[in-house]
């Protein structure tokens, strides 16, 4: 199953099921870029969000793959939805796409295992990891590099697990271009792994969203840039960036 | 003025104003530590945090001062409320207490100049920014080591800002013991020049906390602890912690 959430037109929030281009609630049908206004796909309380979790992006920062998941938060004014436009920080050298595959909760979970994590997510979602990188090099903290307002366009569509292949794709394009191609089945920790050691600490809330990272082939962008993020089995978020 | 929000016998929740111990909300009067259930005194979407804005507690960690606000996140997943007992993660061999002046946003805000800053202000409040040093010392982002579940424990009052003298003493005890006494004007970044640089990137909303640092004399807490943080002019927040 894949769904949408949005505002109808009356402008009430509302979660259908999606097909082909089109969003089904009630004896209602929209074509999903036409006739309404699409929304994040989950109002999380807090996104986590992963650092490195693929060998070769790693790689191309000079780093290593960490020991143990590297956790960072995106609070909700990081949010931004299918078909905005991003304002991104002023003055900035470098502020970069990060394709990942969006995790979203389903239940309020704590000291979830392994084995059991699949049980507390509801689906999975298209993120982009907007990365302000001139000031992400000097923070110990990553908060005006990674959670600066609209730093997490999200969706349009939450697709249930069984929808998504284990190495689906996780792309970028940048203005038709493509600039990320990597697949799910290189994550150095799996989506299970994320849930039991994120939930080893924290309590994750429906609609809590995991970002779990992107592969290689990140990359900055310009003022007007159109950026689709495509995820196999879930679909492609669009949105466009201004730098003012 | 100063407001407690809790859940009343009928277990809505209310705010009223506070007054020697009790609490008033239409006809009723309520005892603090009696007839109610204290509730954190905002409900935030996010916690600001700022590391080393006391010199000589940068000092005691063998820290500069930084050039500018070190910012690090809390979660709605850290509150906890006057009177809670929190459990601490499971295993560590130190988890501080630190005694901070927390400051609630009264209204939505971006791009708040110094100047406009306590225009967004409500007020005041005492907050433990309760640390994980185990995990501090080891993350490039503190997600472990400070947005752990019952990280920010906050409240009682909510103090309206002309309550709060301008070197208001910031105070920890803990089993009845002072730990730290400092003052709120040893703050290196102001409260006004902290909105101004935070707002820079990030929205902030009605009720989101800034916790504005910890002065010298942080230390570790053990099972059983009964830690008191005190805020001249606003009041004092107590709890106890439990180590599993």
């Amino acid at each position: 199953m894949k769904y949408v959430r949005f505002r109808d037109p009356a402008g009430a929030v509302r979660r259908g099921e999606y097909e082909n281009g089109h969003v089904h609630f009630g004896n209602e049908s929209y074509a999903l870029d036409d006739d309404i206004d699409v929304l994040p796909p989950a109002d999380p309380s807090k996104i986590v969000c992963i650092g490195r979790n693929y060998a070769d992006h790693a790689a191309e920062l000079n780093s290593d793959v960490p020991d143990r998941p590297l956790l960072f938060l995106k609070p909700p004014n990081a949010l931004a939805a299918h078909g905005d436009t991003v304002t991104l920080p002023a003055g900035k050298e470098r502020i970069d796409h990060e394709a990942e595959l969006g995790v979203v909760i389903g239940e309020q979970c704590r000291h979830v295992s392994e084995g059991d994590a699949m049980d507390v997510v509801e689906g999975f979602t298209c993120v982009n990891d907007l990365s302000n990188r001139d000031d992400q090099r000097q923070e110990q903290n990553w908060v005006r590099g990674k959670a600066f307002d609209g730093a997490a366009p999200m969706g349009p569509v939450l697709a249930t697990p069984e929808e998504v292949p284990a190495d689906a794709a996780v792309r970028t394009r940048v203005n038709g271009e493509t600039r990320q191609d990597g697949s799910r089945d290189q994550l150095v920790f799996s989506v299970p792994e994320l849930i039991a050691e994120i939930t080893t600490y924290l309590t994750l809330e429906p609609g809590d969203v995991i970002a779990t990272g992107t592969p290689e082939g990140v990359g900055p962008l310009s003022d007007g840039d159109e950026v689709e993020i495509e995820i196999e089995g879930v679909g492609t978020l669009e949105h466009s960036v201004r730098i003012p």
